[in-house]
């Protein structure tokens, strides 16, 4: 592999595999360390991180000839979304010699959602009942043990409830079945429902200088969507050790050098189990930026360069983060946002993205205050008003 | 004019004038608003801002043909600095139609030296005693009624020192005065000496929506280079409100949209003088990025965008920030780095310079903290291994 030069250089250049607001958010904070940032994506143009660097790249995720000729532009490669595969990361980290983190052999514990349960039920973290199905009578099987309605998913490429369906009966896992690509020879993962009173996310750095791991925070899920963050969760305190202690124990487990968030599900008592990992940064942890004294994109690109990690504790007692989705279908633009500016403590992140659409994570907003309650409630209500 | 569309909108461009550290700073708040930066620069390549954005274009701030295409590409421009003709902002803006912040009318009031203190003295703001020298006789004549030594500076495009000598004699005066191009009919103006105990200064956000001052804070001079700020300044309270009442008097005499930043001596008998004033971010605001509410940047972007400004308030009652100077003449990287990035609450940036010499601003060090006396010396500590 090339020799990894002192990453803090201006020519050294981090490479992101993906263009979205998780990798334009990491970028900036690879600026701000004086590097440069290349970005691969498989859309000509227009994707937010696109706007922000001379050095792009279009190809295919499945090309190892795209990516290794991206690969060759850059010093250390990084993620941005699961929706590659290990074994082609791989072949681009061995062909081109430049290294990727987190590595591909990380990513291959936890790249679809059976491994991933595999790998953390190994390392002896709790994760809720599973089953790979691969027809009728496992469907069938899966219900009659479990209960039903339980939850079919993809095993690969899902996010924000795509690729995941609520079965209530075997006519209904039959049909969710097709629809997720089971009779195209997809994996699919059968998954009992949870009866949980809170979902949880904690996110970790990590790399060979050490860890930091972040507070646990709330994720408030509306039709499978992070509507919002609260950080800390209003849970009590050991659930959110605990949840910080399973979380670095599943980074651990797949030796990742990275960022990586964590999504618990807190049982009414009191028991966790881990629903969700993510390789990358992560939605859960966007109030990071203003939050925490480091955020989880700047110790991304620290962890990746090799550096020491920042710390990950919390500037103020009560954060509260509210996604902007886009309400309508336009080109993107935030209108309503004057008393969103005013708001003392209050900071408004735009993604760049061109287009807008119902539904589609456009922006965020975090608030800063002293009182959980009455934080969250101004930020709801500051942020009501937005279209965009 | 160009009807200003919302800006908040992905496919807006804010144009920078100038490549620099600052324009980067400001631009890496520009993405964060979702928009787009464009920058002009005077060099083909690896300038700051030429690595975080596809839209660069080169020519020259003395074309009005270049600068009126760059304009055509951009919603707004902006100012990174004051190497630029007022006369030529002003023709620029009237044929692209692309309004400039500060505008070229603000700008024409401060854009020299002789000029600046004229427009500051109209305005009832303390200055130190001034001349326009034009021939020996002049230079004799301050001297006598002012006081040797004295200082010659040329009106325009001087900075860091250079563009300033301190003279002694007559015949200093003159060696000065050719070397500053008063020989060539460059404006030289000659200042006194004042005899201060500590420099201050005070940045102001102001658009149509309000103004923000940003706290008092006091700056650190080696050889006429800021080698650190220290923020709020150590002296007291009355001083720093007047410092920043006049601070905001001096952006309101000039109508700024935009931030600027006031410079100060500050005498032993607590009275002020407004030494230099910038339309553009400045250096003595970098601490404001971790250790206010809103930074320098931020605001700058808000302010020409005509969004609504965030405040100003301070994160921590101590911060200081050591700038980072090349150590040496070779490919910019920082060394020695790792005890910098441990330090809980220490914020390091580096601005993408590709080569380094003694004394050119590489990179800043910010520290937080509770303690004046005990966060300087920690911060100092921490920078002194560093070579970059």
């Amino acid at each position: 592999m090339k020799e990894f030069k002192n990453p803090l250089s201006a020519n050294f250049r981090i490479g992101f595999l993906g263009a979205g607001q998780l990798a334009r958010m990491s970028g900036l904070q690879a600026f701000r360390y004086g590097i440069q940032v290349g970005v691969f994506s498989d859309r000509p143009e227009n994707e937010p991180v696109q706007f922000m660097t001379p050095y792009s790249k279009t190809g295919s995720f499945d090309s190892i000839v795209d990516l290794v000729e991206f690969a060759g532009t850059c010093d250390v490669l990084t993620l941005e979304n699961e929706f590659i595969n290990s074994d082609i990361l791989k072949e681009v980290e061995a062909e081109s010699g430049t290294p990727i983190f987190p590595s591909p052999e990380s990513f291959a514990l936890i790249e679809n959602k059976l491994i991933e349960k595999q790998t953390f039920e190994k390392a002896g973290i709790p994760v809720s009942p599973y089953a790979l199905v691969e027809n009728e009578a496992d469907l069938s099987e899966f219900g009659d043990e479990h209960g039903w309605p339980y939850i079919l998913k993809s095993s690969k490429g899902g996010y924000d409830g795509y690729g995941n369906e609520t079965i209530a009966n075997i006519e209904e896992a039959k049909t969710a079945f097709d629809k997720l690509g089971g009779n195209k020879g997809h994996d699919i993962i059968a998954e009992s429902f949870v009866d949980f009173s809170h979902e949880l996310a904690v996110q970790v750095a990590r790399n060979e200088t050490g860890h930091m791991v972040y507070p646990c925070c709330e994720t408030v899920q509306e039709d499978h969507i992070c509507v919002a963050v609260r950080s800390p969760a209003p849970v009590d305190k050991a659930i959110r050790e605990k949840a910080r202690e399973l979380a670095l124990k599943a980074t651990e487990a797949i030796d990742g050098k990275g960022i990586f968030a964590f999504e618990f599900f807190l049982k009414p008592d009191g028991s966790l189990l881990l629903n969700e990992s993510a390789p990358r940064p992560h939605n859960s942890g966007h109030y990071t930026i203003e939050g925490c004294v480091t955020s989880q994109f700047e110790n991304h690109v620290r962890a990746v360069m090799g550096l020491p990690l920042g710390s990950s504790e919390l500037r103020s007692p009560a954060i509260a983060m509210i996604n902007l989705l886009g309400t309508e279908r336009r080109d993107a633009r935030v209108e309503s946002s004057p008393e969103l500016l005013k708001a003392s403590d209050g900071h408004l992140h735009v993604y760049g993205k061109l287009d807008s659409k119902p539904g589609r994570k456009m922006a965020h907003f975090t608030l800063l205050g002293e009182d959980m309650e009455e934080t969250y409630a101004r930020a709801q209500r500051l942020t009501q008003g937005i279209r965009i």
